[in-house]
């Protein structure tokens, strides 16, 4: 057998909307590990808003991928061969690379996972970046006090299903926004939210403001946009927005304009943004109690999983646009 | 002898820019005390850009002063008769109350001032409400480190020059914006800030990206408009915003949009309102630690005294345009 590496590569970089023309499929030799490396298969590749500021040249928290460079992604992987001797071959493991089927990445960047605790993909959503991402911007950041209104966007996906969850947790009254009436049942049926408001509605604001009646004292900001627009007339005094994303403005060529922030004085608000991994303690916090919660079933989670790495592009495509329909996970074959 | 209480009513309340035809100046009756109150003379009237707010009957932190009733102001008085025994004839006090010359006020809101200790005009800019706001700002919100770049505005004015000094003090590089030759060369040269940039340069935004050659790590927003749009964009990463008022846009129409909140995501800002007087232990803690360093000479000020009652609104109008240079009083004659 002599496989390839099937890899999807920056071609260019998008000005506004991300089509196929700014990917290219490619096949190329197998990595070879570096001294300290393992060779991997990448079982799951986890696609996630994030990546669609590393194909813009911007400047970000963290730094552009390279035109003809592997687009960034991680991976629940199997190793391949581990020259370093820290892994068997065949053992899971969280941290391969990229948009590829295989990856030489450092063993000390590796974490190994156990399949007969759970799924392996939780390593990606529920209890990986996502899950976490929920955690700190829920429990450190917009900070719901019990009683209190708690909204978050995007309430459907990897980062919104769990906040909602950890807010209800923390006696919030929880109020999700997702897109379409398939995507409200879930949140409301599935994940338990008291409430979940249509964003697609003609008169979303409306009812929005009849489903927050008493204002909004605490927001996980996903999305942006027409959201973030009927959102902040509904903050009430001392209201906290966690800004995680604004995945709706993404793929917008310019910035467009924010609310006034007068009311940020008026109402004393506290808008704070944040990325997950300035917390990187909070990754094992997480896992250990977030783990507990979906071992029990008390913390629901949904996975979108794709198959195939070629329809990477479209599938991220899809996540910009809000097709998918929870954490959106790539099966490489 | 017969005196009149001359008053400054709001007549009409201002949609956009505050004009005479807003005031009505007024004689009447010197008021009576009630059980538990007394009559004070006021001697002068603290003018502050967020009376502004109190004309209009938007919503805010605040109740809107009626229409016909005396516009809401502090007052340094002189106790003319105080029934509950309190207070002598003849005392100095902080707490009379409006844009009138006689006011009747409960004792239990006063605080008696001794005027050998200093100017006791300094209890309405300096040691008061404004130099408590600078203090709360600076120290609990902006929070600059040591050797970062602290970024203030309005910085002649009566909350961002204090604002500054205390930002110094803090150990950070305080960058002062102000409007006009005069106004910067006093904020260097009195006040002793490092840099100050003239915020009606043509080339203002280019000024400002060069006395924050490491960008602007704590930002103290009293003004809103275009140094708000020149601040943000040279806001480090983890940067903090203090925002105290936007006094630019206190007489825009309708609320003009602000930046895009995706920059507070990727910089991972914290954006902060805040009202003095959620903060009440501040005053006294600021008038002690203030009032040493104004006694000893190493905090500066600047008063801008308006004499004559009648002026107050032409006065007020001019504050809200930055006519003022110093924190703005009225002697009351």
């Amino acid at each position: 057998m002599t496989e390839t590496n099937l890899r999807i590569l920056l071609r260019a970089r998008p000005e506004g909307l991300v089509g196929p023309e700014h990917f290219e499929v490619s096949e190329g030799p197998l990595p070879s590990p570096r001294p300290g490396e393992a060779l991997l298969r990448n079982r799951f590749l986890s696609l996630d808003p994030y990546m669609r500021g590393r194909m813009s040249a911007a400047k970000s928290y963290s730094a552009p991928v390279e035109i003809g460079a592997v687009m960034e992604g991680q991976c629940v992987s199997q190793v391949v061969e581990d020259p370093t001797g820290r892994f068997q071959a065949g053992d899971w493991v969280l941290g391969g690379f990229g948009w590829q089927r295989f990856s030489a990445v450092a063993v000390s960047g590796l974490r190994k996972l156990d399949p007969q605790t759970g799924p392996v993909t939780t390593a990606l959503g529920v209890l990986g970046m996502p899950g976490t991402t929920a955690w700190v911007g829920t429990t450190e950041l917009a900070a719901p006090r019990p009683g209190e209104t708690f909204v978050v966007s995007a309430a459907s996906g990897a980062v919104g299903s769990v906040a909602g969850q950890i807010a209800m947790r923390m006696g919030a009254r929880v109020v999700g926004i997702a897109g379409g009436a398939e995507k409200c049942a879930f949140v409301r049926d599935e994940l338990g939210f008291p409430d979940c408001v249509d964003h697609r509605a003609a008169d979303f604001p409306e009812r929005l403001r009849a489903a927050c009646s008493s204002g909004i004292d605490a927001y996980f900001e996903n999305v942006g946009g027409a959201v973030q627009k009927a959102v902040f007339p509904l903050l009430n005094d001392f209201g906290r927005v966690a800004f995680c994303g604004m995945v709706a403005e993404y793929n917008d060529d310019a910035p467009a304009p924010g609310p006034n922030l007068m009311q940020v004085v008026r109402k004393r608000l506290s808008l704070r943004g944040f990325i997950v991994s300035d917390h990187p303690r909070a990754f094992a916090d997480w896992r250990s109690t977030g783990g507990e919660w979906v071992r029990e079933g008390s913390l629901k989670y949904r996975e979108d999983v794709v198959r195939g790495l070629e329809g990477a592009p479209e599938a991220f495509m899809g996540l910009l646009a809000g097709k998918n329909f929870g954490k959106l996970v790539i099966e490489v074959t």
